[in-house]
């Protein structure tokens, strides 16, 4: 299995990449594109737990788009063969000191990069 | 990509249950095992944000052993072909009201299953 293959890598980051943009922005509709369409999926935030994607569009649409803003820290991204990547981050907000962490499980599903899993929280 | 196949999930069950027997008991030569051995390896605990096999080790040979049982609960693993899953899941600890995270990420290593990304966290 090849670890960080080139190619693969750039798919991916540009996945991560699309996703932070849309999150910093609230754009729904790509947040909700970019999640695996299905009721395995999972996202544990800061402050709920959601299963399926009905649960995390129902949140996405429900939530306040303003302070969205942040800064990546220590971003680690790795692929394994063609079709699973793993990504982590840490974040934190303008004028705020407490360290978010953010992971997410990415898997290539019928040619596209989706997040099958995702947790986000803040460090204690 | 076949998803949740019978016998791939059986695998990823029996690891995720050594992983957990191996928590709760404190035994770090089995939850050193199960972490994919190498730099790229990213752990978030509630408290520490690991990197590396090296740092989640010497994490695990630091811990106390004391107070580690806690009962599982809305476990979720799904399987994504042959070699990838996720794993989640809440906790409670015996006593506490608080509810805890943990989400795994595990991928078939030559012919292992191991954890390359883990994220424990207190919901807030």
């Amino acid at each position: 299995m090849k670890i960080n293959d080139p190619e693969i890598l750039r798919e991916v980051e540009a996945a991560f990449a699309r996703y932070e943009a849309a999150l910093i922005s609230n754009d729904v509709a790509v947040l909700d594109a970019l999640f695996w369409s299905d009721d395995r999926t999972v996202r544990f935030g800061a402050t709920e737990n959601l299963y399926g994607h009905a649960e995390i569009l129902a949140f996405r649409q429900a939530r306040p788009s303003k302070n969205l803003d942040r800064e990546l820290r220590n971003t680690v991204i790795t692929t394994f063969g063609d079709n699973t990547a793993s990504a982590t981050s840490e974040f934190v907000r303008p004028g705020e000191t407490r360290i978010g962490r953010q992971s997410q499980t990415w898997v290539r599903v019928e040619g596209n990069w989706r997040i099958v899993a995702a947790h986000v929280s803040w460090m204690v």
